[in-house]
């Protein structure tokens, strides 16, 4: 069974787009470097980089040469000395012919070369451009297009090893996987609605609830890896909350083991969240560090921050409230500090400071009793800071995921596995509910839909390209 | 007589340098883009490349072709999907084998390929390295590598020309005759020397003369293109002064053409120097509002404002001094007004605001016979703009240089041409004194050491040093 590399895109041309230009963009990041680097392609690229560059025709060179020359503007005057490397279609990142310029890193002369490739025929490229047109010849599907995104952005090795997986096809091949086993069963069932009035089954009930059964235990560890897919692309918001004075701003220092916040002992001092990451185990952790929590303050530009405060705690991906343990007077005074937070709605921790001080018995055991929502430090002489950094590990569920697995860091497969798990759970019901076979086609059709949505394959097309290749009787 | 295009240091190994190491450096600009270039130049580029890319032997593929692959760390672990195009000395940047990656750019994977790099046996460039290394390689003189970064950082078109015609050799090659004419001469009278005890005179003196006067008519024009030279490559900063209210501010808007400054009619609104840019025949001028001159002014922050003026007066390339034309009661007072602009030492132009207003007849016909030192403008109307910049242009003397002439743009090529000059009229000094060979040969060997200083055909390793330190890492 195949479905075909190539999508149905390719063939409808889009309306802002014309994918018959020849589009430029400089590639390399923007501002001062010894070394810029620009890319053309399309049909044209090479003529039209030739409009500037009379050393060779470099249609004539071979794909994957370098050639050095001078670039000048249309009167002849020189705009840089270059190197152009050639690749030509189908071997390059676009599929197309590609002309790659690299020429000296000064936004003023990037800026010229530009102006004179689109006098000499070349159009500006759209953001993504090049690489939807790599997606659109079939170089690799959205997730991979998707993944490039990602590898660039990567921030830790965690990230990096995610999108170049990702990129890589690993992601891919798991969904194609699951996607094949469906459009067998998907094809059998189809094939039993030409028949429909011949009441047969091709498509034996227990052997598609079995697949079920299957594909849901492939896609289950999936959708649980998306919350640290997550946060391991896009960092954790953890947001450092409590009354003033309970030590906030010297845990973050603490943490990043510098000095950042401003630390003084004149309550309200930290007014501005000031913002700071610490990468554990591959995950970004931003850290917010915020104005206390104080009631009834008379000071006006302090009260807005505590409100500031109040909305970064519901935004939080995760919250740190400190207390110092020597404003706890019992049990349930901690309690109330506790439904505070809880009341935010997001993952918290309850941080106790000071634990180096005299502590109640009744108290003690009642924090034994909360081991895993409240952890005992001291900011000031980092003090059990590596518990607190497990417990907030074990927070984000991060440690369920296995290495080597695969991770699924992007919000719309999750969102098209969430639909695809859906689907499969509503096949289920049907087959419990023992409905015709047209019913369960439709949830088989939503399960490979929401799956091809994942590499760009949308379905419908080639589950009809399999019915009539393999199944043909002669219609 | 030749100078060998090889320089004499490339023998002798620097102590901090050692030039046998192969070196490594992104030489893209820093931040993220779709593509990072990095340089790996030496001996063993292509081997410790080979350590982490596995796809092919890149010491045996043939020169300025590209190679796609995966690098992995020492572990196998991939770290990127990368291009990697390789350059066999001589024919490369530096002289050296080159091996360029282009991989994803993020500035982790980045680093991550450096840090692995450099395990694997290169070391990190120091600032200028490559280009230093290109020079010591022959591939191109100091001039031409000095004017590698004066391309990278222009920002203008005259600047940018400048720059490139300087990197492909003109300059060097007006240099080089210079000194190739002079060293005929220097060889005749050192033969002279050998001689000393004969009294004969291999060189002829009149034709030594005839040289001189010629050289120094090559000389002149390239010393004049100086002032232009070096408001082409470093700008002209211009002050805007005068007292409060003459309407600065407002003028450097009109300029400007978009609201940077902030204009109030209360005077002492501007207090601290607002810079912005604007190029004029290819020249970027960088005006500098500034706080109002208003004596004993009680506001200690305005005070502070108006000293900081004064130091900026004192620095400027020039001023622009504005008045009030209702402020000015007669002749006197315009002059005292001018006599103080005077006293900073800077080429200033007076510039008369409010031009719509009556003017008496005194002060109108006073103005006509100063015509080159005041130009009468209306800012807010945006009256005789056009006029206040040609008064500019031409208070630069920028008018005096034609195109496709030579510029120098360098101050350190511009001191070697005086003290050649100086030189040269030492020589015609000694003709004229009748002085013996060993004294004329002294100074035409002071006159060829100025001259050889420029391209680098001697130089000393602070010279070096000190040049190549001012390139950034990855040039």
């Amino acid at each position: 069974m195949q479905t075909p590399k190539k999508s149905v895109f390719a063939m409808r041309p889009e309306s802002n787009f014309s994918f018959q230009d020849t589009i430029v963009a400089p590639i390399s990041a923007a501002g001062v470097g010894a070394v810029a680097l620009l890319r053309v392609s399309g049909q044209q690229a090479f003529e039209i980089c030739n409009q500037l560059f009379k050393s060779k025709k470099l249609a004539d060179v071979p794909s994957h040469t370098v050639h050095f020359g001078i670039l000048r503007d249309m009167a002849g005057k020189p705009l840089d000395e270059v190197l152009i490397t050639v690749f030509k279609a189908p071997n390059s990142f676009t599929g197309e012919n590609v002309a790659e310029i690299a020429c000296h890193g000064s936004p003023f002369i990037v800026q010229e070369i530009l102006r004179n490739l689109v006098a000499a025929g070349a159009r500006m490229a759209q953001a993504g451009e090049f690489t939807r047109r790599a997606f659109l010849n079939g170089k690799f599907d959205l997730a991979q297009a998707e993944a490039v995104a990602d590898l660039i952005a990567a921030e830790t090795e965690a990230a990096r090893d995610a999108a170049l997986s990702q990129m890589r096809g690993g992601f891919s091949k798991e969904i194609q996987t699951l996607r094949e086993k469906l459009i067998h069963f998907a094809s059998l069932i189809e094939l039993e609605l030409d028949f429909g009035e011949e009441d047969v089954e091709f498509a034996d009930r227990q052997d598609l609830r079995d697949l079920i059964y299957e594909l849901r235990g492939l896609i289950t560890p999936l959708l649980t890896s998306f919350s640290y897919g997550n946060v391991l692309k896009n960092g954790v918001p953890t947001v450092i909350a409590g009354r003033p004075n309970a030590g906030k701003s010297t845990l973050l220092n603490a943490l990043l083991k510098e000095e950042k916040a401003i630390v003084s002992e004149i309550a309200g001092t930290t007014r501005d969240f000031i913002e700071d990451e610490l990468v554990m185990e591959g995950i970004v952790f931003r850290f917010i560090d915020t104005a206390g929590l104080r009631e009834g303050t008379t000071d006006r530009i302090e009260a807005i921050g505590i409100e500031r405060t109040k909305a970064k705690m519901q935004q939080a991906g995760l919250i740190l409230y400190m207390f110092d343990l020597q404003d706890i007077r019992d049990v349930e005074d901690y309690i109330s500090h506790r439904e505070y937070v809880q009341s935010f709605g997001v993952p918290f921790l309850m941080v106790g400071n000071k634990a180096d001080v005299y502590l109640p018995d009744e108290l003690k055991a009642y924090f034994d009793s909360v081991a895993e929502e409240v952890v005992l430090i001291s900011a000031k002489k980092q003090l059990h800071l590596e518990d607190l950094k497990n417990h907030i590990l074990r927070k984000l569920n991060i440690g369920e995921v296995r290495a080597g697995n695969t991770v699924v860091t992007n919000a719309r497969h999750h969102e098209a596995l969430v639909q695809t798990d859906a689907s499969l759970l509503a096949v289920l019901d049907g087959l419990d509910r023992r409905v015709t076979g047209d019913f369960l086609a439709m949830d088989i059709r939503h399960a490979l839909h929401a799956l091809g949505s994942i590499t760009g394959q949308i379905s419908h097309e080639d589950l009809l390209d399999n019915i009539f290749s393999k199944f043909c009787i002669g219609k």
